[in-house]
């Protein structure tokens, strides 16, 4: 389903290459303080410029077609529209007899019978995460002063992510990475287990990012490898904070007061620039596919304003499910 | 929230150590034979006894208490409550001035106002993971012939996990573990992309379940580490399969008919034989705490059916919502 | 589904001849003061006894098996449970080939592929009400100082109800009836329009009354026959009040701080006494079907307490959703 | 909220004078043949322009902005959107210190402190139906051969509608109207009892429509005036129809095959012409307010189709609930 959230709730449409993408926000508090302005810096850090991502540059410009007035959040939904611009109109049909592997073009047609978008990976393209982002802004403004950080930490395996980065290119190929998220100020209480586990909720966020194939909270797999007696976090303070974070600031499914911490691993793109051998389900014998295009060295690179947004939409939804 | 899935819902209640915990099915399909027995054998394999497991033990006999009739079930909501029995009544008020470092014990009476039930967890008790077994059996039987098996593949870091047991018994100390699990025999189009893609909804539940704290599709974490040419998955055959499994089987949030395949990280449980130096929330000053009772050397020992039941009710629930 | 509200969420299960029937509360706020002797008098006023209800007596003696700890809700779900006691094994098989006119016999059957338990109604059995209304009761502890009075007006089209129950009682015969609610102290803001309007989310919760086959609202269907100026209400003090009430207390769906006013009508029950011409669905002709048993000459006379239950529940979940 | 359904989801958005009101569908099966002009007929007949409509007239040009791919719907959220044009910037502001008897100004005012969208009841207005009716179409294409035909059987209380209309202009007053649904073709076995009953979750949705005060299905409130020997329908038939209709075809929350039959009121309008006497909430006294603007004499004219597409919308969710 295209909605996300119980008291903070996100709907998300559009495709790549349709007329527009967009997501309204169903809960949204009145009274927010909001322009088309106040989304420009989280937008443009999940652009494509850098060394690395695309060359395919919209203008990502925001529209915010419901739900503000006089410069404030009505409470009624607040719905944001982004036109598709630059689209390049190439065949997508070679697709179809030859989905393109690691993408969703088999998958999609598969389960919607044929009849899904195919261009530029439809309703499954990256894209769509323009409309996370720009909630992702609102929700920050709900939460604040939870404070959330996330930055590339790996690509390639490697912590010189520049230096991968130009052997990527050189190589013509992509590479997968990880990024770290850090959460302060976080007040403890927030989380409804059994389900709604602070874990759970943001796993199931997280992983809706389209490349997204690990997450792992605190000491994570690590603590798989761990002893008690070298896990446990003793408390050190009166309000609850702990020597150390191996539970990456949650107990129990609730937040406990200490910075929210964890990992997510993204796999490199993939629509790599090499010729594959894969199956053709057309002639029913392996093939040869080449995929043109412009496309990101390193996905993950555009990614942590996009694990910001997450976070902030299910801490939003949290919070405000825990006012009393 | 206590409650999980769309079309197949299952409901949890309970304290460790209060009358008893039960579940409740929202959305079971009638016509499924079922008789208490059949839960047996699943619930055998989450049970204590072995070695590393704690000397609780329980009868963990299941009363079925609504939606069967004639040995089948009716349609209207399936009702599964567990007595609680061979209950210590220790004193548990010594965890309000010191909570146990690792437990819900400090972030539950926070966010209840000191209102839960402390007895053995209370409502965060591993115990409520009975009703999750229970269900998973019912679950089972509605995505057959898909087929889930769970191991515990490593435990304290290493693939030896006798050894580590029997040397962390001799430490009077606790391990934690990793669990791989894989799904044969899925049909393509499971899952409900953007936000309830296969690895969202699955990363749900399983992070619902005590000292689990990661969780990785296919390659996972690997994946961050790889370039775009050794982690595409080829098609090699007219019904998908493909030659290498990076993706986990899953490509845009849908599953693509190869296996499903994760690991979930356990941390080692909490309750810590030696004694641990921690804050005292009365006298505002460090202190130390030792904990009575019996537990779980590798808690991830018990949890491999754990992890079945929860991924069987996940698919059982995107198998309901598929049907056309 | 066997599960309603979004924050206060209550889920049902039972049959009528099982072993027992029950409900939960998942989002049960913590602290509040409670025992199992709280639920008698509301129980006590669901129950039969009175002239011109069933003879068919049980105990209805509850237990709150989860969520309460030393008199008080944890915050974890409350479950109530009441066996069912008092059953006689009548034969049920006759309603396979003549389902009871006005029962769910027929649609149960259809629906349910013929596996739903028959006996006594099953989970359409009225008597699952008493979930309802022990909900209820604890609903309207969260809800204070809000006051729900539910009565009924009227019985077989006339306010004599006392003499409409005699002569229906010596002709054997079954009548319906009116009830009347009216809520006091009601804040102003309760409501979650477009879709979840005051009156969209109490009318569903009221339609899930077995027997409920209308609803109306303030003037409500005296309404659909009034001219603008006589229907508009208007305001005469500070705090919102309003001359006449057309409303019902609701505009825009949103409660505006005067009387909520709605009336429900009770059709009468279907086992009547009498012999009825209906469809052997065995023979393929029509047939004499009688009904035996002990059944409501008034169903209407013990439903003013369930229908002050819903309200309830639907308003302590308006109320702790509308917290800031 | 602004969402509503379970497997069929509409999402709506928007204000009367805002820049645009909008639908989104989540869940739409793939493969539903659809074009704006499909849209055209049902829009015509929501639409102002016959005697007793307002004079505010709108092109009501849909634009359909996601989900829709090569003339069928793609399985991925259905965006329709339509711009708002002809609007009038009257000023709003008098209606904060006088909000108009019997509209949203105070409540929504109140309820979201003031930060609302005042203008032309902003998104409280009748407008916002508009979405409704196009999703309509949609549910309606995928419920075939299930029909339904809504129709205002009354004004003001009289069957003789027109003349009650001409009345009404001439005496410058607004009028109420009844409106009757009869849905044919129904199959037996939708609805999801306990608390999703056919009348449940139609009630649900119909008194989400703003002016909408009463609803009853079958013989409804007259059932509360019947005895049990004239309610009962009796079977007549293999395929379970019966010889009346008091129980609108439903049985235990479940359509039983028969023509399902409803009907509501609809209230007048509250913009009456009139000058009103009500309270001046900025002189904290009684005062006298004149609306203008143009305004429907009947808006319960405008209303069957809205009505239906409910009814469509409901009826399509429990058609893909109940696919087996």
């Amino acid at each position: 389903m295209n909605t996300f959230g119980r008291k903070f709730r996100i709907h998300l449409w559009g495709e790549s290459h349709g007329e527009s993408i967009g997501a309204s926000i169903d809960g949204c508090p009145p009274g927010i303080p909001l322009s088309e302005n106040d989304l420009h810096n989280n937008l443009q850090r999940r652009k494509s410029g850098a060394r690395g991502t695309t060359s395919r540059m919209e203008a990502d410009k925001p529209h915010i077609i419901s739900g503000l007035y006089n410069g404030f959040t009505t409470g009624a939904p607040l719905t944001i529209m982004f036109l598709n611009e630059n689209i390049r109109s190439s065949d997508y049909s070679q697709f179809k007899a030859m989905p393109r592997p690691g993408h969703a073009d088999y998958t999609a047609s598969q389960k919607y019978g044929g009849f899904n978008d195919p261009r530029g990976g439809g309703h499954f393209s990256g894209r769509l995460t323009l409309g996370l982002v720009a909630v992702g802004v609102i929700a920050k403004k709900i939460i604040d002063p939870i404070n959330i950080r996330a930055t590339v930490s790996e690509a390639g395996g490697s912590t010189c992510v520049d230096r991968i980065i130009e052997q990527a290119l050189q190589e013509n190929d992509l590479v997968g990475g990880l990024i770290a998220c850090t959460v302060t100020n976080v007040p403890v209480g927030l989380g409804e287990p059994f389900f709604d586990s602070v874990e759970s909720v943001l796993a199931h966020g997280l992983f809706s990012i389209p490349a997204i194939k690990g997450v792992e909270f605190g000491a994570g797999f690590a603590a798989a490898k761990m002893k008690g007696s070298e896990h446990n976090d003793a408390f050190v303070s009166p309000d609850g904070k702990t020597a150390t974070n191996n539970a990456g600031g949650i107990n129990g499914g609730i937040s406990n007061g200490n910075n929210l911490v964890f990992r997510v691993a993204v796999k490199p793109a993939s629509s790599i620039g090499h010729a594959q051998q894969t199956f053709n389900f057309e002639t029913n014998k392996m093939d040869t596919l080449e995929i043109q295009g412009r496309h990101d060295t390193c996905i993950a690179l555009r990614m942590p304003v996009i694990v910001e947004a997450v976070t902030a939409i299910v801490l939003a939804d949290f919070t405000l499910l825990n006012h009393k």
